[in-house]
């Protein structure tokens, strides 16, 4: 019932869970466009609403706030992590091009995670540098498995190197969040599926 | 002969040039590891041996090095630039995965690219942002030619959308500079010939 959203009739908990999600929110939108070195606590509190002792009594520094949006992004990309049973094989360049066509129900998380990406691609040694590279070389593990079990399914040459061909579409993914990130107007549903299509192409068996 | 590089026999025009270049070098180094904002015009006047008189000298604010800093790079990536008459068809994709085998030459410049886009993909409206933009476009444009006369000349699928496909392989290209960036022992190479015999499978006419 709607009733039960208003917010007098929260309970504390729900308050701040609701407290965490704007300052999460906001966040992500100020690293998206200005950068996390660009950004400060008092422009997210502010833009959430929210005191600068509330955002440290959630958040007790900018580095934990950002691995809180990036724990919100990994949540919302786990079409690129299955078990060894549900390994979906070929289909995993579906799910793919599937989730590229949602990105725009999440734009600052997918804006935040790109500018990440980019500012400690080089900072070697710290956490957000270790974190996002373990993200990455998991993602790579993962598509190359799925690519093996394609390749053992019969539906992939078997002269194609998985791991290769992983890191490569892991590099178009990011690439054209960047590109997306530039230009909000760029037709990505599209190009991924016109990108589908190629790429099984490409891999059929011959 | 060797000793017309001796320091001492420099011109003035020569030691300015040298100078020059090492200035956009060190700029390059720094951009590429701590991002614009985290790079100061004395850092790099101290790496490249320059006093900050003579930083400034050549350079009168950090932005004016960091576009001359992209000037190196755009003459580096004329590969994506041609001429009606030049126009290289498909073989725009051999001249790629070329390009890219060729980064490990000019490292600090990819890297200084991948950041500087990061940075400013979501600053619409800086001077910065429409550079990058501009050679953006202006990529993808090259490139959709390239596809469109390779279509024409029949060596490309009539159904392919060139400027979707040509969106497509920019975004492949800058999100591997950035994994490149983050993990520099990456196969490039490989990962573009692997590519390009994919791309060329799937583009061919059924």
């Amino acid at each position: 019932m709607p009733t039960q959203l208003e917010p007098e009739l929260k309970s504390p908990t729900a308050k701040g869970a609701a407290r965490r999600a704007m300052l999460v929110e906001a966040a992500a939108t100020f690293v998206a466009r200005n950068g996390s070195r660009g950004t400060s606590l008092a422009q997210i509190a502010k833009a959430a609403g929210v005191s600068q002792a509330g955002l440290i009594y959630h958040f007790h520094t900018k580095e934990e706030l950002l691995h809180a949006a990036l724990d919100l992004r990994d949540e919302a990309e786990e079409y690129l992590a299955w078990s060894e049973e549900e390994n979906p094989g070929l289909a995993a360049l579906d799910i793919i091009a599937t989730a590229i066509g949602n990105w725009s129900k999440q734009p600052s998380h997918v804006g935040m995670h790109t500018v990440l990406v980019a500012e400690n691609a080089a900072q070697r040694g710290t956490a957000m540098h270790a974190r996002l590279t373990t993200k990455y070389q998991a993602g790579v593990s993962q598509l190359a498995a799925a690519l093996v079990q394609a390749q053992q399914a019969g539906d992939v040459r078997q002269d194609l190197d998985p791991r290769h061909k992983a890191m490569e579409i892991l590099a178009f993914i990011h690439g054209l969040e960047t590109a997306w990130l530039m230009d909000p107007k760029m037709p990505v549903k599209v190009i991924a599926k016109q990108w589908l299509v190629d790429q099984k192409a490409a891999l059929r068996p011959q």
